[in-house]
């Protein structure tokens, strides 16, 4: 407890004037730069995604910077019509098992596409945040996040076990080749009820182009294999090295029985032109199919079984010939087989790139040679073996999109290697029927139904045009409408619409969890409510609350006709993005004779909600006593009594415990309703109060409500909101709501519900997701409200949100495996080092080693194992994909109201000497130094921040405050057990 | 009050599976697109920035976003060694006074090189936040938003006042050329006290490059203007029309008395090569230089008087050669020339390319055709036209970085205009000392102090070798620096250190305003403390506060020692983003003997500044006195009584308030200092412990102290803080501070401040930056305290930000113009139109309409404008660069202490029937939506948004809530008076 040691003073921000030479200065610069090169060549064999991977605190800001548009036109851009707003939001809220529901829900090839979708053209190039300074969300590379936390929760995908068996479910469907279209097409249909699909595959592996093509490190094959896996949990059989046209046509599939039959045969084989047609065997001509399936067969874990063959070996000047993606990932794919320089020759301009804006960047980063308007004409063979390519140079037709010849000038570009990249082409298949439905260069459909002019025969993917992978998984959900439609009429004779009313989402053992929780006699659905505010004020508003899945709605308050007042304006203020608003306004503008009137109704149409009427009354009790008896006559549920608005503010001479007692006691004698009186902090001991409503005869107690405040005054002496203009505007005290008051709303909850058991708290205050209702829920409160959340989100939004956040963790407390998961993300995946790229000498280091030892690296010859999550799915989850295999224990809200409550204790009981010390994992630092800086004038000067591995390390002598955990940005500092620290 | 009539259910989120066809969605995708071409020959005539303008919301949360890095690489990173942390953290704050302070001290051409600096590989290329998400900070945007609103302020800069006047400050200094070199050089020397300085300049006009060749699209012409009116206020004359070599040479400046002569002269002629040069006469062959120069002649306004010359016209197909960023100009040039298409033709790869990375995609999004790997050797010419460009295919050599020509192939490209962009060469002068001074290609200097061969001859910027502009003003200021120690040296023989300990930063009238204010006696140099917690847990804490500029201080609170407490550990959380957090610490754990020890020696060192001490005893009265005293004795100023820590937490059977009395009474009869007993919410009305404090004889209240909470709990029923481990681990309520808590300081302070008028209160809680820091003095309190901000941001960023913010408040209050801004931006700027790229059909006529009209425009012949508020400030702001220009009637904060106070009225005084109603500006709308989202389920259903324009309109219910205006991430909404609204 004497003076310490000194420390050294940290580096620090230069702030005096400075003359330091421009050159010294370049020195500096250059050693300090973010913008390391990556080019293709530091890439060799290695597989891993050169992007940089979003973690997951970033994944949820990102979430949190959506702007949930009313109309989304990421939604409208997509074609699988995939709800992103229910998905960002999801992810902001850090609920991954809302937001992969949501994802697998309209697109079973989410991750996939998250991967792969040219999203600059889909999603993420019509965010409406595209033309702000910080872009557009990333919507792609949130998938990724909440995908790879779903994996690690090991949850089987369900069929809705309420689908009514029909007989057209049993009819038998063939499905051909094993890829995206297929999976999509094989989902739908299990999830519509179909019991009886089949997908036919050529390979030994599952997947198609992603899996055959498409290289490792732009989608790594565990990904493949956990959404086949989905597919496989709904009871969809693959048969694979079955090929069509040799092992089965269309019409032994009809002998066998098949009602239905989808093509998803894709465009196997490679657009050869000349000259590389000619000359496709010399061993340095490849093309994209070729090419990339030897790279896929070498490089992709656990595809195929047995020895694994060398990946193929590029070295040299590498010339790729085309402009499309597929040309892109060849030219990436050259330099991991060993190319030292690469380049892309293709006959339009720079201007007029067919490839996506996302993948040219990538080429850019890596460092690949563009030679725009050159078209390949002949090449150059010497000693059997191609050297050269013979290109015409083009030139663009002014004002038009067309390219010709210019002035007869030719090229000769010398390689080691040439790749073609022109494309894909439909195969030919030995099956007489495959004439007619392939009249042209694909299989005509119609496209609302996908159905070819075969008779049951549907198809989609790329052998019907479509060019992406998203396309093909929403061709493949068309057709699973269409098929369908065509069975129900062919079997059972049933007109089936052309847009479904609905179909089951993607289910899992969550979605049975029982939310429903008793309280005061009542049976509530959910735990969520609606408080009494803005969102409640009148019955069309609670009627959409109800609709959208709301357990149970509060009224807006309001009050016997003489106490009627109107509201000023402005009267709201707030922030949505901190979620905290200041209110001044009152009750419900609406009169006591238009809830009397619509309440009644509301209550007929939804009987198994919970109803609530919250009253208040600035006269005597009578007066109270007579509205309770007026409101209770419409058969509502309950009343809140609003005792408390800050607002209202009338002073009573009573201490406000009596105030409480009185009212409710005058009302819990004069109507058989449970009765919940409002109370909030403000105004004495919150327990005094809770304790006075209970002697009452109060059935619990709502709140906590508003906390009296001011938002703001402007720097030209205006306060935010004020009424009025001019010298004669004014203001008063008003409300505080939303996320700045939860931690005093948390308190209040707890404190009542330790001090006055068995006395329930319908909690507010504060509560925007699962995770906040969650806390509150272990705090002791049965049920929980919402306002402030609702005014920005909408109801819909919001509760699409909460319910599977909730019934997750509840199903999570029912496995041990997940039962220490501190929220929806998996400890394991928090921990796991991004691909962060680092600056400074220990960058270099650390980088020079890894790239070094993945060169040196022989590919094993013994198959690669997958991602062990996805094996333990494999392996062990088959046998729960049945609703009956959902533990028995799993637990309610009942059983979880206030288990938290033996650990609050008075601060006195706390143990000073149990001791933590922080501790930081470099791996995941940011190297920004903030944790120094708070440390040394706001703790005890005992981290050191180095200046040129930019790391910090933690002294001895940490005293374990935890400042610097909470200001570090990158989440990497956590305290630890003195003892164990290493 | 009825039910209202049905409005129209608004737009929303498809949320069930839909099956939509993937051709239609191919038409709604392309319609929503946000990724509009934009290519260059959509600017015929449009000098505007193409690039997107950061909004000031936008900048304000790219401030907010900066990590402040405890050793900024950004700043590492910039030639001029910009405080970029110092920069960003006011701007986060909103404050751009201190932000443009910050720029303009280190570097006067902060404006034009946030334009014009390649960042990407300075301050932005080695931000810390590079490999997130998000990206690096925009620092070079930020720099516009402040300078542009500085502008807007009309504040002259001014001479230090303080500066002693020594013999060598009358020097007659010369400079050549009115560049970014020695305008850099010319503000430094005036800053350090020289005071006849004259700038020569060859042209009728002032800027160097940025204003001779740099397009106005890239560097508008009134910042460059705005800028030299900045060095013109310090006394620095600009002579025109001044040719170098003809006009003057070194030793005609020596004889008239010039004793330092500064050679900013550039590189002003064409590094013109062969064939260029042979043809250099043909009307179609243009150079960078004759081409910008002509360009930028007639598209800067009011850069020459008279007649403005044509915009030179190239229709047709322009090839410009070169890959540096002089060519990038001169390619987005040409389309705003007329040409139809624009050709960059250069020798080395497109992987290869000199241009940095931003201005390369700047090529690609107006659409540049890439022609690498040709090397121009002859022009083919026809009738007197050059009509092509004979050029050497080249080839990398493998391994290396050079191109050699590939196999003897040539090619021809052929054009009608063609601009040779080789960059540029030092110029040549009739001066017979020149050649001594150019002994290459560039004026030989001494990089340490810029001198030359040639006595008393500097030299900086592009002559010396310095390829950007940030580098020549660079080499300005360390040449200043350079001319300074050799004129004291020469004049006085006084020896100037290579380093300056300090220089004065750029200083307006603002930065003379008094902060002091006298509370009970003590007169505090500034209202800015630091608050008894982590931040001041000792006396080198204290004194680091004390030499960052903070004006008083409060011990953390200690205790007799037999009240010694331990700290518990973990003990703080929280979120430095929120700047919210919760601690459960106690005391200091330093002894009252270490205080007794170390107060003295800190008072002794700062005797203007104002030292409090904070004690508590659990004891009786006589403990309080006993400790009181012995502090006392240690010269503090005064105490703070800590009877409210809710931490503490002991229980009284006696009524708070008498606790205070009876405290505050026996430790005021006992110790002649003044009290401040620190008061906070939760223990009664804070009103009426107010008045105890004052009845018990304190001189005021320090408060609100922290209020007591919970801050989380985890999934798994984890308190967040806990201290021990597994089911043993406990909690206890904490006390929340920062951000969070600031409704309720700012409305305790304004209570107390309106019912015990006169007894002032040293507030706290969640106060965080001058604006802050304002609303509470506003509300009446006349100093405040900082401690949740200190935490994560440190002493020195934090005053940094405050002092000037304050500052600048105080000035506005006495000047008409400023008085009526809300913040530090000025409402003009706030309301202009953004550069917005829109969508949809509202985008299409709306911008088709702006290109036509552009396009059609012939430029006047009159000279062109400049921006108003550049011609005010040229025109009138030279008579007030002086100190006593000052308005004698600036404000202090004791004459603003609690001037909104009579503002704050009952709620029953509002009144209803003053009505206002939404307004949305939908020229500042980014079509979210969100505001019908909110009106709909929160509000009064009065919002619609068109789903074609994605324009939101209000419709007359509006009720004027408000709760649209606070959802708008745009902040485009207004409420306005209904009568008024348009």
């Amino acid at each position: 407890m004497s003076s310490k040691p000194t420390v050294e003073i940290p580096p620090t921000v230069k702030r005096p004037v400075c003359f330091r030479p421009t050159k010294c200065q370049k020195g500096d610069s250059c050693y300090l730069s973010r913008h390391k090169e990556h080019p293709g060549t530091h890439h060799k064999r290695d597989f891993r995604n050169p992007k940089y991977m979003m973690s997951i605190p970033e994944a949820i800001k990102e979430g949190q910077r959506c702007l949930k548009c009313i109309d989304p036109p990421c939604q409208a851009s997509c074609p699988t019509q995939l709800d992103v707003r229910t998905f960002t939001n999801a992810m902001g809220e850090g609920n991954m098992y809302a937001a992969a529901k949501t994802l697998f829900t309209h697109n079973p090839l989410a991750w996939t596409c998250g991967l792969l979708c040219p999203t600059c053209q889909a999603c993420r190039g019509s965010c409406t945040l595209t033309d702000t300074v910080q872009g557009p969300i990333h919507i792609n590379e949130m998938h990724q996040v909440a995908c790879d936390a779903f994996m690690h929760m090991k949850i089987p995908q369900i069929r809705d076990p309420s689908i009514v068996e029909q007989p057209y479910h049993k009819a038998k469907i063939a499905m051909i080749g094993a890829g995206p279209a297929s999976l999509s097409c094989a989902t739908f249909l299990a999830r519509i009820g179909y019991q009886d699909i089949t997908i036919f595959e050529k390979q030994s592996y599952p997947g198609g182009t992603p899996a055959i093509e498409i290289p490792e490190f732009r989608i790594p094959y565990h990904v493949t294999r956990f959404e086949v896996k989905l597919v496989e949990d709904l009871g969809v059989k693959i048969v694979y090295n079955k090929t069509y046209g040799k092992d089965f046509t269309i019409d032994s599939l009809k002998q066998d029985g098949y009602q239905a039959i989808f093509m998803g045969i894709g465009f196997p084989e490679a657009h050869m032109v000349d000259p590389f047609m000619r000359h496709k065997d010399l061993p340095n001509v490849w093309n994209s199919k070729s090419f990339l399936n030897a790279v896929a067969l070498a490089s992709k874990p656990g595809m195929i079984e047995g020895k694994v063959p060398e990946l193929p070996h590029l070295p040299g000047h590498v010339v790729v010939c085309g402009a499309g993606d597929v040309a892109a990932d060849c030219c990436q794919a050259a330099f991991r087989c060993g190319a030292d320089f690469v380049s892309l020759v293709f006959r339009r301009g720079s201007i007029d790139m067919r490839m996506n804006e996302d993948e040219a960047e990538h080429l850019r980063v890596e460092k690949v040679e563009m030679v725009p308007c050159h078209s390949p004409t002949e090449l150059v063979i010497e000693d059997g073996k191609a050297t050269g390519l013979m290109c015409n140079i083009m030139k663009k037709i002014p004002g038009t999109d067309k390219y010709v010849h210019d002035q007869g000038q030719t090229r000769v570009i010398k390689f080691d290697h040439v790749i073609s990249a022109f494309g894909s082409l439909i195969g030919t298949h030995a099956d007489p029927i495959y004439e007619k439905l392939v009249p042209g260069r694909k299989i005509e459909v119609n496209e609302e139904t996908m159905a070819s002019n075969t008779e049951g025969v549907f198809a989609g993917g790329d052998c019907v045009g479509s060019g992406t992978i998203v396309e093909a998984v929403n061709d493949g959900k068309v057709a699973a409408w269409g098929i369908h439609r065509y069975l129900a009429k062919l079997i059972s004779n049933v007109e089936v619409p052309a847009q479904p009313t609905e179909v089951p989402p993607f289910m899992t053992p969550v979605d049975l969890v029982d939310l429903s929780v008793n309280i005061a006699g009542m049976k509530f659905p959910n735990p969520f409510g609606i408080a009494s505010g803005p969102s409640s004020e009148n019955c069309n508003m609670l009627k959409r609350a109800y609709q959208a899945g709301f357990g149970w709605v509060v009224t807006k308050t309001f009050q016997p006709d003489e106490d009627m007042l109107e509201n000023v304006s402005p009267r709201i203020v707030g922030d949505a993005e901190s979620n905290t608003y200041l209110n001044i306004e009152l009750n419900s503008e609406r009169t006591a004779a238009y809830w009397e009137k619509e309440l009644p109704k509301l209550k007929k149409e939804f009987p198994d909600r919970i109803l609530l009427a919250s009253i208040h009354s600035k006269g005597d009790l009578n007066s109270w006593v007579n509205l309770a008896k007026r409101i209770a006559a419409t058969g509502v549920d309950g009343l809140q009594l609003n005792i408390s608005c800050p607002n209202l503010g009338e002073k009573d001479s009573k201490p406000f415990t009596e105030v409480i007692r009185e009212t409710v006691a005058a009302v819990h004698a004069a109507v058989p309703l449970p009765l919940f009186p409002k109370i909030g902090h403000f105004q004495g001991s919150i327990v005094e109060l809770a304790k006075a409503a209970k002697e009452g005869g109060a059935s619990g107690v709502s709140g906590v409500n508003t906390i009296s405040g001011l938002w703001n005054v402007t720097a030209d002496g205006k306060f935010v909101p004020e009424v009025g203009f001019g010298p004669e505007a004014r203001t008063a005290y008003g409300g505080m709501s939303g996320r700045a008051i939860k931690p005093f709303a948390l308190s209040g909850v707890a404190e009542v519900c330790q001090s006055v058991p068995n006395f329930p708290f319908l909690a507010c205050g504060g509560i925007e997701n699962a995770l906040t209702a969650w806390e509150f829920i272990q705090c002791g409160a049965p049920a929980v409200q919402f306002c402030s959340a609702s005014m920005h989100k909408g109801f819909k939004t919001l509760i699409g949100e909460l319910i599977p956040g909730l019934k997750f963790l509840l199903y999570a407390r029912s496995r041990d495996d997940l039962k220490t998961w501190k929220s929806f993300v998996p400890p394991a995946v928090l921990a796991e080092r991004s691909h962060r790229k680092r600056f400074g000498l220990y960058y270099d280091q650390d980088e020079d080693k890894e790239i070094e030892s993945l060169a040196d690296a022989k590919l094993p010859a013994e198959p690669i194992k997958l991602k062990e999550f996805v094996l333990d799915q494999m392996n062990g989850a088959s046998s729960s994909t049945t609703p009956s295999s959902i533990a028995p224990e799993i637990k309610t809200i009942e059983s979880e109201v206030g288990t938290v409550l033996n650990k609050l204790v008075h601060f006195n009981e706390l143990k000073p000497q149990i001791k933590v010390v922080s501790t930081i994992d470099v791996d995941r630092c940011w190297n920004c130094g903030r944790c120094q800086t708070a440390c040394f004038d706001a703790g005890y000067a005992c981290i050191i921040f180095d200046r040129t591995s930019r790391i910090p390390k933690v002294t001895p002598m940490c005293h374990g405050c935890g400042l610097c955990a909470a200001v570090c940005p990158a989440k990497c500092i956590s305290m630890k057990p003195k003892e164990a620290k290493k």
